[in-house]
């Protein structure tokens, strides 16, 4: 191990992060559950002040972009692309403590120890406070991510929520120049590297007893739609062999969804999430099921492969049964790869920072999914207490966070040499 | 074949039931689908005084009870109890003509061959139109016969419709006297057999090409609620091992249901009618589900065992997977026995009559099921396509009228000539 990260992993003080996670979360919404803090409302907006004031004092030069975003710049020895960290701080309706904003707060804290150890990273280092990644009331997502990937369109700004307000002024309310949001968006080869910390959001880690788990890519999610079309028939005088159950047919393509899921373990998952029935009642069989199930993975292959399976299985299920059974794709959205070298860096460095570390794919979607367009990116994930996320019991102990802080410190630092070499050599 | 047979049989005009079945399809509702003849209404009231001037026609003496069954009686040349023929003329909302009508009016028309004849039955014959055998609007039903037999009670008589009005009301402004309802309850012994013909309601008749079918038991219902209770999770980061998924348990219970009855075929049915799932979001596994099932057959110890293993079945898909899983009895409806005496005259009859023969349970319940409790009871089906019922495309042709009527006619007279002789014997 390099003495610099020694000393800088030395430096890393648990205690302030957790107090800063701690301040962090008195920001509430009014008339909401606990730790709800909505993007684009008045709380929100004074929690990114009291951000910016903590980034400041960590020797950032701080700025909103035209999308709202909070960017905390620290200049590097050489003239080279950011290296780039963070998360978001808003939240879900009904959330926890530690989604996005630890994040964004081990960020925080690594600036600190940057600034008062003097040590100076070779690229400049962005610490970033992306707007609004969690859905929102306008139907979208990812925001400040988005508009740096240049996908935050006209179509996703014009937007209306329940009272006709656009994403667009919402955006805009906040200080932020939304007529400008093209100035936002950043060139592909201009971010050496994106890096975020955030919580697993699943068991994995804490069942496993590791500090953090380095993910190697965020899964594809396939939504489909199935609509399983029989015949409802009197329940006691229709023999089974004249029979069009299409609740019966319904039931072999959940166990199929559940079946694939559980031969690939680790590797895919799969969810029959929704289930509606006619006519519904007690002594009618069934004539009309729909399904609505969604497959993940890393490998789209293997996404195709298990669809297959799972709508060939719910086919023969129908035609058993004289159900006609037709599939729609409702959404897909393709996998995200991660970078190898950022990978790898992240791994050693977490490694280096005395961590139990494993190798895991990120099941859910975040900030990275979105940067993953124009630069290479990596994530860590700090274990989370029964796997619970948006909850309000949502739970990383101070020890997990700053030993997932650390990791994220020396990961910053053996990325930043590697990278640097690289482009010296 | 006796000479008498032959010259009943003879005597039996299939055109002139035909023509009553038109007739009394007229009698609709207003406001209301095609052939829906609710009990208590206007309608219903000027069919039934349309129907007792056909009894008239036929000569019997009509009467209505204390119930408001309208009942037309012919004198038996001995002095021995009665043989009950009839069904009921009310039907459900969005009906068909023949469930119900069809008994009754083939009854009438029976009445009509032996006025003409001048043939007489050693026992006295009573045509019955029970009151109100459908599901009616105060959540009873087989008014009529429960009168009978002594099962119309205080309960009952109290339950109201959603403007407050009470059975007993209902009953009494159709000019019956409710206040001496018990004054229509027919004692033990007062019957010598109860006959009934009605539409199959189900596909076999029509399947195999039979005329009529006779019935050898009304079976068993037993309705259960399955409640599973698992943890609803995220759909992404939730490995298939951690989930406690009520969906998939409850699917492995569906398709239990079905194998039951498929194992059973043609003596046991059973059908889950109902699930409702939460929170039914596509990207969360779900936590809840609540089924509802049924299982039908006339052998009480087979209905036991079948719902056994249903329930085992259930709950070892809940304990795979962590789901607890609790049924309830919601409903249970004896099966009732048809009288051997009574369903081997009716084989016989129909024999006699030229009819292709089969012998089956009535997968449903019917007037007959109550007028079990104080008296030997037999049922006849005729065939009713596609096993349509409660459905305006409900079809019997008239020459499967015209069978079943011969059938039924026939069958009464070998019953009538068999407990006459044992009397004497």
């Amino acid at each position: 191990m390099s003495d610099s990260i020694v000393d800088l992993l030395s430096g890393f003080d648990g205690g302030r992060l957790w107090a800063d996670l701690e301040q962090l979360a008195t920001f509430q919404d009014a008339d909401a559950p606990p730790f709800t803090r909505r993007a684009f409302g008045p709380v929100y907006e004074q929690a990114r002040s009291w951000l910016r004031e903590r980034m400041e004092e960590a020797g950032l030069a701080t700025r909103r972009d035209a999308a709202g975003s909070l960017i905390g710049h620290r200049p590097g020895t050489r003239d080279l692309p950011l290296l780039v960290v963070g998360s978001h701080i808003d939240t879900v309706h009904g959330a926890g403590r530690f989604d996005g904003a630890l994040g964004v707060l081990a960020a925080v804290e690594i600036a600190r120890v940057l600034g008062s150890s003097g040590h100076r990273l070779s690229h400049p280092l962005e610490v970033v406070d992306f707007t609004g990644e969690e859905p929102n009331r306008f139907g979208s997502s990812c925001v400040g991510s988005r508009a740096w990937a240049g996908r935050l369109d006209a179509r996703l700004l014009a937007l209306t929520d329940e009272r006709g307000e656009s994403l667009a002024q919402a955006v805009g309310r906040a200080g932020a120049d939304i007529e400008r949001v093209s100035e936002s968006v950043r060139d592909v080869g201009s971010l050496a590297a994106y890096v975020e910390l955030h919580i697993e959001q699943g068991p994995v880690l804490e069942t496993d007893e590791f500090d953090v788990g380095v993910v190697n890519g965020i899964v594809g999610i396939r939504r489909i739609g199935a609509r399983l079309s029989g015949q409802p028939s009197h329940a006691g005088t229709t023999p089974i062999p004249r029979r069009r159950d299409a609740l019966a047919a319904a039931s072999e393509l959940v166990l199929a969804v559940e079946h694939e899921a559980r031969q690939a373990e680790g590797e895919l998952i799969g969810t029959v999430g929704r289930a509606l029935v006619e006519p519904n009642a007690p002594n009618v069989v069934p004539g009309f099921v729909e399904l609505a199930f969604e497959v993940r993975s890393l490998d789209e292959a293997r996404l195709d492969l298990a669809i297959q399976r799972i709508e060939t299985a719910g086919k023969e299920a129908g035609a058993a049964r004289g159900v006609d059974v037709v599939f729609d794709v409702l959404s897909e959205l393709p996998g995200v790869a991660t970078d190898p070298r950022v990978v790898s860096a992240l791994e050693d460095g977490a490694i280096e920072a005395g961590s139990r570390t494993t190798t895991m794919p990120s099941w859910g979607g975040h900030d990275a999914s979105q940067i993953a367009h124009i630069a290479p990116v990596g994530m860590l994930f700090a274990p989370s207490r029964d796997g619970l996320s948006h909850h309000r019991d949502e739970w990383t102990t101070p020890e997990q966070c700053a030993n997932a802080g650390r990791a994220l410190l020396a990961g910053l630092v053996v990325l930043d040499e590697r990278l640097a070499a690289d482009t010296t050599a």
